[in-house]
């Protein structure tokens, strides 16, 4: 066997066995061991940033690593946008970057370049292979860091440490370090705060956004009289049934109106929330200035058992918290022009149980968010970092970690485009993903920006930037270009009777919505 | 004005006056500074990859550096790869990368990551715009190393620096060092070799392979008896009444066959030929272990002068070069099958005069190579750091430099997939390119590439890496989907029809050539 054989060994008897790839030259010895171990799930992304964005999509759904398979410091580039969301999102990753054989950088052949320096801002853990004897110390080092610490790890595989020897082993399952609990005085702290008689928020993210933890972060507020707010996360179990919380919103000025009240925060899970953005004459934080911040942890915490020692702390065991009501049902159908907000209503009224929407509607996601919470329960994921073109490769790994789940992904048609290509994958894998295209033809979000900036009328310069017409994008053929069935949707009845066919139906579907 | 203005400015008044950009909401002052500036050019990418692509394209047809605009980490990333061949090509671009105002840093928000590392791998000079009275020098820096390193430069730009006030003053052209040639006694020493009676190989890359440099270096060639070689280049003046030379292959075995003669090799524009990647047991450098190399300078040297230094050196002044003859006429219209081999004769015998080249091909592409030099002379742009997807966006940067020149793009399927949303721009800016999609449905050279690793067999996982089969990609309707018209063809008389017609109308048009 040689190390690349040993690679996927390891990979597997640790649960790893999905690997999403794109594979060059230098990795051709790793594809052949790939191609020895049936067991192993090989998908094809058709560009970098299907292969990552698929890889986060996958564990959020899976709560496990897949593994990439990249080809050198330019096949890392590529995937670096949706690492940056995973890292974000504090996802479990394994990047395999390949690298030219050991001797062979000296030589700064064409592919060469610093793949430890486009690998770290977007890794929580890098590492190399220096030979095939490191393989398994290394591939194991990779998956405890992934795992424990929830990130984005890249271990660099050169070519001869893949073709070296490596001894065949007894392999089992590394051990990792079970996550703690917030210490007992931070848990004190926050406890004594919750019973001060002070504006006390809680801010929750990551894991805290699962159904069990809301609950007890739910009697923790019903028993205190806190106010749950959440941030922007990997995955939000949201809907009704589960707990009312409303999320910090995106527009700075609103995230600081709606904690302006706050003498108190406690997170869970993320640090304070802070702007995506600076404005001039804008705050950066978004909580008040004399606001005290409690933080309870970040990923790496066990945040199920700090709010359980938190609640009994208080004394909330017993505590209803104030859950969502099922409000679906009640929803009209919608009638008249096609808009996001009829689009939201359309799909709320019509959403199937336990789905999973992957979220990069970007501005025109708000109606169906405000309806969320009253409408079957499911999973909810969105953009974490900001680093647009993350929707059709989350949706690719979500429906395959889920194959029995409904993807529902709903796609702004600027950020769609920056990984288009994620659609072939879709059909390739026959994936059960309804994707619904804002099709507005513009950056809407940016355009919005300039405004902010005080620039009212668009000039030639502004208008090429910010127009996404002249020609207009037609995604139903790009989608059946890439093997995926598509509709468009010019009314509200269209899309209506469109998105019926699809729920209805297994397998990938695009509706092209003309907003 | 503001720091944005002010780098505007500085752009425009030294001939920067292309700007492919991709923004984000950091970069909105720089969006409104451009566009109270109609006279700079604003092209729109729908990903950051055809951005850097294109500016690369451009630079290489207009002997000059176009701005690009991106958006933080994650757009400079999206733009890496591309940037990574316009750093092998020694392309002149400058990046501007917006980040957040420097005061907001610190707060960590979802987009902030740390842009130095990502950009210094791929560029050769990276430098931050501290406040806006720092944005001339730090912009004039940019560009001077921009254009007498011949390479990228990186500029980040915080949103305070870009919001900030500055002074309006009168701006001038920046001085840029002239190139020097090669040194005095690298020449001579290059010149005893050249009369030392020993088989000497010269070895050309960059712009030792324009026209005029190749008329001096193939006067060498005839009074020494040297042999000439081209290494993977920016731009290579080609074809007919051009200087003879020969590409230095790309498979190593061949490559060093066709060098295991030579005892000396001058080299001109780059430095020694290394192999593309390690295979075990065969050499990382391609010229013979006992094969002494004089290297004449790289991109930052005055090649054309230092070659006519040698040849007057050497007494070469009146040597007749050997010239490609015209036999473009002599070509028969190729009949059969739809291959590769074919379509290079079809389009051999068509080619317009003056045309560019954009090649992309990989696997496809050897027959028209081979054909080139007695084909009409035209610029032939290669992909030179073998960072797949750069043929559609370097097709954009070539029609926009030189409106007058029929662009003609090879593009594999594989690679073109990558940066598909290209297609996009070459239908808003209206570009006179014909895009020839050599349509194999897989990444045929990986598929060679596991040959030359002893696979043979394909099983499940090889094939779900190297096929892009299931479901077949239909080009034709990605296109229309984007904007451009496009046509199938499945003989070799449809492609000449598809082709004749396309080579005699202007605008963008695509033949998916099912091979």
């Amino acid at each position: 066997m040689n190390g690349a054989d040993k690679l996927c060994d390891v990979l597997l008897v640790n649960g790893v066995d999905v690997c999403f790839a794109n594979p060059g030259t230098s990795e051709m010895h790793f594809v052949a061991a790939l191609d020895r171990k049936p067991e192993m799930r090989c998908v094809l992304g058709l560009f970098e940033g299907v292969v990552t964005g698929a890889a986060d999509g996958y564990a959020r759904m899976a709560d496990k690593p897949a593994a990439t398979l990249l080809h050198l410091g330019p096949g890392l580039a590529n995937g670096l946008a949706n690492l940056h969301n995973a890292r974000r999102a504090d996802t479990p990753v394994i990047n395999v970057v390949g690298d030219h054989a050991t001797y062979h950088v000296q030589y700064d052949a064409p592919l060469t370049s610093d793949i430890e320096s486009l690998a770290r801002p977007m890794s929580q853990w890098v590492g190399r292979v220096e030979t095939a004897s490191a393989v398994r110390r290394v591939t194991e080092e990779a998956y405890v860091a992934s795992v424990s610490r929830r990130g984005v790890s890249t271990m660099i595989l050169p070519a001869d440490a893949a073709w070296g020897d490596a001894e065949p082993e007894d392999l089992t399952p590394v051990e990792v370090p079970a996550a703690a609990t917030s210490s007992p005085e931070k848990i004190r702290e926050a406890a004594a705060a919750l019973k001060s008689g002070k504006r006390v928020a809680i801010i929750l993210a990551g894991k805290a956004l699962r159904k069990e933890a809301l609950e007890i972060a739910g009697k923790i507020a019903a028993a205190s009289g806190a106010e749950l707010f959440s941030q922007q996360s990997d995955r939000h179990e949201r809907g009704a049934g589960r707990v009312a919380i409303r999320p910090v919103p995106y527009p700075v000025g609103m995230a600081v109106a709606a904690l302006a009240e706050f003498e108190i925060a406690i997170c869970l899970g993320k640090g304070v929330p802070v702007a995506f953005f600076a404005y001039p004459g804008m705050p950066s934080q978004l909580l008040p200035a004399q606001c005290k911040a409690i933080e309870l942890g970040g990923a790496e915490t066990n945040l199920l058992e700090t709010l359980e020692l938190l609640c009994s702390e208080i004394g909330a065991s017993s505590a209803k918290p104030a859950l969502n009501r099922l409000t679906q049902g009640e929803l009209e159908e919608p009638t008249g022009d096609l808009t996001p907000d009829s689009i939201g209503r359309a799909l709320a009224r019509r959403m199937p149980e336990n789905a999973i929407i992957c979220d990069e509607a970007i501005t025109s996601g708000r109606a169906f968010g405000q309806l969320a919470p009253g409408i079957q329960p499911h999973d909810h994921l969105s953009l974490t970092g900001g680093a647009i073109g993350i929707g059709i490769p989350l949706s690719v790994g979500a429906a395959l970690a889920r194959p029995d789940q409904k993807v529902i992904l709903l796609q702004a048609d600027g950020s769609g485009m920056y990984t288009v290509q994620g659609l072939w994958t879709q059909a390739r894998e026959n994936l059960d993903v309804v994707t619904i295209v804002y099709s507005n033809r513009s950056y809407a979000i940016l355009q919005g920006e300039m405004r902010n900036v005080g620039v009212n009328q668009f000039g030639k310069n502004a208008r090429a930037m910010l127009d996404l017409d002249r020609p207009d994008l037609d995604w139903c053929l790009m989608a059946r270009g890439m093997g995926v069935e598509a509709g468009r949707a010019t009314t509200i009845d269209e899309f209506s009777r469109l998105l019926d066919a699809a729920l209805s139906n297994k397998g990938p579907f695009l509706i092209e919505a003309m907003i």
